[in-house]
């Protein structure tokens, strides 16, 4: 049996509490349970939904926490009962684990900061350290449940496909699972970092025939127009409303609005800017402190609607697996959306990078 | 040729201003023009949209004007151009013209207060009226184009077939093809007036297993259950929000929900009471003055989605007289919507009953 038993000491990044840098401590990680897996991790992104959890905007979190939830890695070993997974499978954690739709999966009381038994696997310094939304991906070794593990290509890169564990699905997966943009049409992607990016080509994947990018910061524009962009706006270039731009630029109104922010202004935006009749607005963004955005039911009635997507509407164990074969058959391009892969000390760095716009994604590698 | 030259007099109910009664006056009805059709109306329900139109919170109607958008008649005479009716012709006006989904179709800018060619065809003591949504079925006889229009059964009762012109369609389509019911579902209709009753019939000729109905109204509950609500609930017998109580009875929330009144608040409870993970909810209802409803992102986020209906989504000169012929064929119960059949000159009454709570639709017959 491949049963462990052993605590494994390694590096993690700890959030000692909110709104201070993550503290990269010597932590303990116990061996893994009854249908649970002991991962060690190669290469995790950091993602604004890790900013958020520290950020006392949100007020959410427990601490001390280690946080990550975009990482790839290979199995260390396994605890009783684990019969799909073996040492060596590569695998990417999951934070939305199995069906995604039944509401085990979907309430974040049930995984989002213990395992399902309802303890933890982390100790630091002689303290509890809580788990996060069942991959915290910012530690050498992680454990995981059973359910929240994908195995894939033996082949891929972790570095790269690390991103499929979040960011990249996301965005993907909210232009053609959830948006589910039709061939022909004119969609318009707000905000272009990696779930932006990662929207921007499930467009143009779906067939897209123009595909409006959105952001503040035009350096985004060049990378955005190579991954299938048309037109590329800054909203600071214009003196009415975006929605009034788009509206005017598109003959009446897009027919799919993708918004990757999670600004209650922008959300208002996209909402607006679609056409009459038909017009989709997907939500993908997470706005601060519970915020609602303000839908106009007159906008609705005219054939408009609004939804909203997590993790992509993907089903996790089934399609993880197939995007990193997708990946692999070059029919995306992950690749674009590393900017930086610096060593996993360099956490905070990579965060600073993210906050002050530098970066798509920063790839961590252990 | 059947083309009329003449100009009719008769009775009409005019909306001199804003928030006062209907004045009834003999109006003059010009000849129908180039692919118009002079209709005379036999009965016509009242709505709450046409208290829309007068009332001052609204501040979008033009006066005076000749409301009324759910009628049914016969065919009076033809302009020239017109092919597809002949004098006689039992027929509903269409208050969304041709397609629905065109944008002309969809924007109330083009088909409210005039006819296509900018003006109009009534007139009383010398003044110009306005026309409204193409119909104007608070006339004895109006003038509508040829794309307003749907040719019906020559066997229906008019003074029943007429709440196809609105109410019906909206709420039953509403269910049927904008929330999209599933059979086995659990649907909620907030509202049980004759558009939410309505939506009622639909989720239950939809095939849902359970079909809650809410309302302040307790008097409305009897019917509201011999038309399909297996239970059927007042708020203000809750000291908690209504959603709270719809989630803890469907053990997590409902799958559809549909929004009769045009309540913000009521939005709100709407949006919030359906499930995660696929919860839907429809809004059908208009609110005054131009207010948002507040939407939560997270919740949406957790696999929800909004939508909200016009016409109940049929395409109206199609499915208009298979709607007739439904009812014809027994499938749907209009009768039990019409409270009161009363003479036209009632008109202020039968808003009166409206506003009271004192009846499901009045129809006023000529």
């Amino acid at each position: 049996s491949s049963t462990a038993t052993r605590v494994i000491k390694c590096k993690a990044a700890i959030a000692w509490e909110a709104g201070k840098p993550f503290s990269i401590e010597e932590v303990e990680v116990a061996p893994p349970k009854n249908h649970e897996i002991r991962v060690k991790i190669a290469a995790t992104g950091v993602c604004h939904t890790d900013a958020h959890a520290v950020n006392p905007c949100f007020k959410a979190g427990l601490f001390p926490v280690i946080l990550g939830h975009e990482g790839a890695g290979i199995v260390e070993s396994t605890g009783p009962g684990v019969t799909k997974f073996k040492p060596g499978d590569k695998v990417i954690p999951l934070y939305m684990p199995q069906c995604g739709n039944c509401k085990f999966c979907l309430s974040p009381k049930t995984n989002l900061y213990l395992m399902p038994d309802g303890t933890s696997r982390f100790t630091c310094k002689g303290k509890q350290i809580y788990h996060f939304m069942g991959t915290s991906t910012f530690s050498e070794y992680t454990v995981v449940a059973e359910t929240s593990l994908a195995k894939i290509d033996a082949a891929s890169p972790l570095d790269k496909v690390c991103l499929i564990g979040c960011g990249f699905s996301t965005g993907y997966g909210a232009a053609i699972n959830t948006a589910k943009v039709k061939p022909g049409s004119i969609c318009v992607v707000f905000g272009l970092g990696g779930v932006g990016l990662s929207a921007v080509m499930g467009c143009k994947a779906a067939g897209a025939s123009r595909i409006l990018g959105i952001d503040i910061n035009t350096n985004k524009f060049a990378l955005a127009k190579e991954l299938g962009a048309t037109d590329c706006l800054n909203p600071r270039d214009f003196k009415k409303p975006i929605q009034e731009v788009i509206i005017e630029m598109t003959n009446g109104g897009v027919d799919f609005a993708i918004e990757c922010i999670g600004n209650i202004d922008v959300m208002k935006a996209a909402t607006e800017c679609t056409s009459v009749g038909w017009g989709s607005c997907t939500l993908v963004g997470v706005p601060a402190g519970g915020e609602s955005v303000p839908v106009s039911p007159m906008k609705l009635i005219m054939g408009r609607k609004i939804n909203a997507t997590f993790f992509g509407g993907w089903k996790s164990v089934e399609c993880v697996p197939k995007l990193v074969t997708d990946y692999m058959a070059k029919k995306f391009n992950l690749d674009a959306l590393v900017t930086y892969t610096l060593p996993f000390d360099k956490l905070n760095e990579a965060f600073d990078l993210m906050h002050e716009g530098k970066s798509i994604r920063t790839v961590l590698v252990f």
